[in-house]
C-alpha cells in the first residue's frame, strides 16, 4: 500500500509517525478537559469535538464523550472500520469538508497526552524466544534455558492494571524486599537492579466468555501500543518462586500515548518463526499474525544525550498476541474490552538487539556504554524512550515515543 | 460483646448467620432490578429503597443507586461507621421507625443474590503455612517444602478479576493444556484434577498509591467474604514454571454473596502464630489482625447428600490480609477500592482440616470418603459449599454459604 495523501501537509512527510494510513487513537488536553483525539501529521484531530459537531457519528448515542476509546471498541469491528473510513474521508487530499474539520485540529506539540484507554486487566507474556533463552541461560544455565512448557504454550502471568501509566509519567524507583545470593537474610531497600522491558501491548476490543480460536482472537484485537514493563530484577529474584513475579512488576508499566489500530498494521503482517516442535492444533496460526515493526530503545542519562541501546523487531516473537489471547481463553477465562496483553520482552538474536538491560549487560557482568558512562541497570535520572514503526513505501506507521524518567526512590516509607 | 437484639425475631436466633451484630452487605433481586441489601435474620433489608425513601443517607448524592457497594467504600471509614450506626438504629429492638422500615424487608429465601461489589483487581496469596507445607512436600519433598522466601513475605500472585463470580454460579470444568509426568508431549483436554481452595477474601475499601503500613492497610480493609479459588491442578502443574499459575486459576473464583464488614468481626480478632524467623519491621503486626472464624467445606455429589470434608479456622493463617495488603503496596503498586485479596488456602494442622482436595487426598494417593463414594478431585455434578462464622456469646457472624456446582466440560471447543 502506498502513502495515502492528506490535505494536512505534515501527514505526507516520510518522517512522520502519523500519516493518513495510520490514524492512531489517543486522549489529549489542550487547555480543557481530556478529549478523544486522532494523530495526523503534527496535529491532533479532536474526535470528541467532531462527534459533538455531528461530523463523526459511530452510534446513536455519543461514544466519545468519555475520554477513553473503550466505548468505540465495544461497538465492534464494523464500527472500527467505519471510524477509519470516515476519518479517511475527512482527512484525505481533496476532502470536501476541510473547512469544517480544520477548527478541530490542534498542534500536537502543545497537547498533553493521557491514557488512550481504561485498562481492564493486564496480562504480560514471556513469548520472545531470544529473551527467554537469554534470561534462562543466566538463571538456569544454557542446557535448561527454556522451561519444558515454553515451546508448547505462550507463558504468561497476570499483571497489575492499576500500575499502567501513559508515556511521560515519571517512574519512582521502588522499595522492596531483597536478598542477594550471599546475604543471610532479606532486607527492605530500594531496588538496585531496576530495568526496562521493550514490549508491544495488544488491546482486546471485544468480550469473550469461553475458548476462542487464534483466528477469532486476532479479530478481537483492536490495536497495539508500545509497552515498557519496568522490572525490579532484585525484587523479582527473591519473590518469584513459586508463584511468579508480583511486586517486581507492580511499580509501573508505561504505554505509548497512541494506540495503533490493527487495520493500520495489516500491510505489515508476517509469520512467526518456524516451530521447533509442532504446536497443538488450537494454538496454530491460520495466517501470519506478527507484524514487521522496527523497534528501538534509547537511554538518556540526566542532563545527557540519548544513546540507542537496542534495535530489534516485533517479528522476532515466537508467539503472536492472537496466540496469546487464544491461550488466555482456553480455561474459560472471561476476556473484556480494554484488556491489555504485553507481548513479552522483544529481543533479537544479536547482542545489540536485546530488549532489557538484564540481557544487554548480561546480569550486570558486562556493563554497556552509554555516552561517556556505563550502565548495568538504570540509574536515577535516566530516561528510557521506546520507539516503534512499521515501514511502508514512503511512509511509516508509528506509535509516537513511549518515555519514562526514573526518579530516585522516596525516603524509607517505614522510617519512624 | 453480647447479642444485639433486633425487632426482627429471626435475627435473634443463635442459629442465624445474620444477627444485628453482623449486618453484612449484598446485592439482591426479588422481582425487580438488582438493589443493595443488608442481611438481617431471614430477611434482606432493601438499602437502596431506604436511601430512596430518605431513611438512609450516607452522602449528599445517592450512593446505593448502582447495585454494588463500591460507592459506599469510596466514602471512607467514617461513612462505614455511620452506615452501621444507622442500620443499628433502624433495626434494634424498640427502634422507633419500625413501621417505616418494615416495607423494605424481603424474605431472603425468595431473593436472588448477585455480586456484592465490582471487583477491581484480584490478588491471591499463599499465606497458610499448613497449606504451603503440604503442597511443597508433595511437589518438592519435606526438606524443601517451604520456599526460602516464604517465612519473610506473603507470597502472592495476581489473579483474574473477570473470573470472580458470586456463590450459586455454576462452574464449568475447564479445558487446558496438560502433560502428565509420564507423557512425552502435552495434550489439550478437560482438567482431570479440578479442585477447590477454601479461602477468605479481603475487600480493599480505600485507594493508595504508595507504601502503607500494616496498621494503615488494616484500616483500608472494608470487609471479608468467603472465597473458593477453583484450581485445575493438572493445568497448573504444566504451566506454572517459571511465572506462576495462569489458566489453572482463571476459570472461576466464587465468593460468598454477603460481605461482612470488618467492624462486625472486631470482637473476634486474634494474633497470627508465632514467627519462626522475625519479619522485617514493615511487615510486623502492631496488633492482632487475624480473626477467629470457624470454616468448613461440604461436598455434595450429584443427587447425594452433603459430607463435610474439612473443618478449619482462619486463625491458622501465617499472614493476615493487612500484612498482605501492606506487602502489596511496597513497590508503589496502586491499590483501589474493590480490590479483592484472597487469603490463600486455609488448612489446619490435622488431616481433616485441609482446605483443598489436593491436600485431603494427598495428590490423589489417598482418596477421601464422601458418603458411599470416594474422591481424589472433583467429579462432574459435585457441589462445593463453604461456610464460615465467628462465634460470639449466643450469636454468630456468618457469611452465608458460598456454593458452586461443577458442570461437565463443554465439548471440545476446537473440534472442526
Amino acid at each position: 500500500m502506498p502513502l495515502l495523501k492528506s490535505w494536512i501537509e505534515s501527514a505526507n512527510s516520510p518522517d512522520t509517525d502519523f500519516p493518513l494510513n495510520n490514524l492512531p487513537l489517543g486522549v489529549f488536553t489542550v487547555d480543557d478537559l481530556p478529549r478523544c483525539g486522532v494523530a495526523i501529521g503534527d496535529r491532533i484531530l479532536d474526535a470528541t469535538g467532531l462527534e459533538e459537531a455531528g461530523l463523526l457519528r459511530l452510534d446513536a448515542a455519543p461514544v466519545l464523550d468519555i475520554p477513553f476509546w473503550n466505548e468505540v471498541m465495544e461497538l465492534g469491528p464494523e464500527a472500527w472500520a467505519a471510524l477509519r473510513a470516515r476519518l479517511h474521508d475527512l482527512l484525505r487530499e481533496g476532502a470536501p469538508e476541510q473547512d469544517k474539520v480544520a477548527p478541530f485540529l490542534h498542534p500536537m506539540e502543545s497537547a498533553e497526552l493521557h491514557m488512550p484507554l481504561a485498562v481492564a486487566e493486564f496480562t504480560d507474556f514471556y513469548a520472545g524466544r531470544h529473551h527467554a533463552t537469554n534470561v534462562g541461560t543466566m538463571f538456569r544455565g544454557a542446557e535448561n534455558a527454556l522451561p519444558p512448557n515454553w515451546l508448547h504454550i505462550p507463558i504468561g502471568y497476570n499483571g497489575r492494571a492499576s500500575s499502567v501509566v501513559v508515556s511521560g509519567t515519571d517512574i519512582r524507583r521502588p522499595w522492596g524486599q531483597l536478598k542477594g545470593p550471599d546475604e543471610s537474610a532479606p532486607r527492605f531497600a530500594p531496588s538496585a537492579r531496576f530495568d526496562l522491558e521493550l514490549e508491544l501491548g495488544a488491546i482486546v476490543g471485544q468480550n469473550s466468555d469461553g475458548p476462542v480460536t487464534v483466528a477469532e482472537a486476532d479479530d478481537m484485537i483492536f490495536g497495539y501500543v508500545l509497552l515498557n514493563d519496568w522490572s525490579a530484577r532484585d525484587i523479582q529474584a527473591w519473590e518469584y518462586q513459586p508463584l511468579g513475579p508480583f511486586q517486581a512488576k507492580a511499580t509501573a508499566t508505561s504505554i505509548s500515548p497512541w494506540l495503533v489500530m490493527r487495520a493500520a498494521l495489516e500491510p505489515f503482517r508476517c509469520a512467526t518463526p518456524p516451530r521447533e516442535v509442532p504446536l497443538l492444533p488450537h494454538l496454530e496460526e491460520p495466517a501470519p499474525m506478527l507484524y514487521d515493526i522496527a523497534l528501538e530503545v534509547d537511554l538518556t542519562p540526566e542532563g545527557g544525550s540519548p544513546t540507542t541501546i537496542a534495535r530489534t523487531n516485533y517479528r522476532e516473537m515466537y508467539y503472536s498476541s492472537a496466540q496469546q489471547l487464544a491461550h488466555h481463553t482456553t480455561s474459560g477465562c472471561p476476556m473484556n474490552v480494554g484488556d491489555l496483553l504485553g507481548s513479552g520482552t522483544i529481543s533479537g538474536p544479536t547482542k545489540d538487539s536485546r530488549g532489557s538491560l538484564l540481557e544487554l549487560s548480561w546480569g550486570g557482568k558486562e556493563p554497556i556504554t552509554v555516552g561517556n558512562q556505563t550502565r548495568s541497570f538504570l540509574e536515577d535520572g535516566d530516561t528510557i524512550t521506546l520507539r516503534g514503526a512499521a515501514h511502508g513505501d514512503g511512509y511509516r506507521i508509528g506509535f509516537g515515543p513511549c518515555t519514562g524518567k526514573l526518579l530516585p526512590a522516596i525516603p524509607d516509607p517505614y522510617a519512624r
